[in-house]
């Protein structure tokens, strides 16, 4: 069982993406991981623009079997921002989709969870937990890098998510370009 | 001053559209109408490839000088239908961004004010404002169709928007397809 996971923190400023390699008996391994910064003068519907094009250059480059997500949280005090959040995840989601790429998405609690046993951990927790797991020697930067390399490693392990991947070759969805 | 308006009204089951040919003198007139329905046992996702797909089409056949959008509401009931509606709204709002059309976002209390003379007006007392307005032998079907011609007639009376339609052939906005 291999697959390369694409993870996505969602952003209209900064949206972090962190590319793995999971295989079931070694640590995964980073692909490919960055930001792509929007400008935040920019129109609503000139970021979604950008975020379009920016991300259909990374999955096109790294061809991922998945892209995980992270799930907007209902309950947000600012619900302006959640709802503008989603604009942004909406066309997160058509990207990959009209590839063929299943999407999973994964609550940022259950990540915490998967990380390091506490779905309440602290972004420091978090972030040392995933230097540890990837065996980097440095913690990455920006947060949100780290923030989409979490992702990423919560769906290599997640094994509904990695037997899509498994059964793509036989079973190839409909690529829509 | 002459400008084709598209008005959307965004829903992840249907969204309806209706486009006007909107002129300073004359009543405005109804060039196309309808809605797209989308599967709603589909994925969000591959509900999201066929707003897409259909938006663009009808934007293609069309060639509006504006969009117009309703704004979501930032303090709905439900604030994950809220997030979810976001995301089909994204992915309208790229489609009318890439293709260089200007967007323009209006509150239903607006919309409704500017067509009854109150931002709290009942359904039936819009509807039947639309079928006046546009001199319509019976109120649009679906309810989805009426909102969006409601949003395309705001938008028609809007000096700053239709501003923007006259200034197009003079500045034209760079087109992404």
């Amino acid at each position: 069982m291999e697959a390369v996971v694409c993870g996505i923190d969602p952003g209209l400023a900064i949206t972090g993406y962190g590319v793995l390699r999971a295989s079931g008996s070694q640590p995964p391994t980073v692909i490919d991981a960055g930001v792509c910064r929007f400008d935040v003068k920019g129109s609503l519907e000139s970021r979604l623009v950008a975020i379009e094009s920016d991300l259909d250059a990374i999955l096109s480059e790294n061809t991922p079997d998945i892209v995980a997500v992270e799930q907007l949280y209902a309950h947000y005090k600012h619900p302006r921002t959640a709802i503008l959040m989603g604009h942004a995840r909406g066309v997160i989601l058509l990207v990959a989709a009209r590839r063929g790429i299943p999407v999973r998405s994964y609550a940022a609690t259950q990540v915490k969870r998967f990380l390091t046993g506490n779905g309440r951990a602290t972004k420091d927790q978090v972030q040392r937990a995933i230097q540890a797991t990837l065996g980097l020697s440095e913690i990455p930067e920006p947060p949100d890098v780290a923030d989409a390399l979490a992702i990423a490693l919560c769906c290599s392990t997640d094994s509904d998510a990695t037997a899509i991947a498994d059964l793509r070759p036989m079973e190839p969805m409909e690529v829509v370009e």
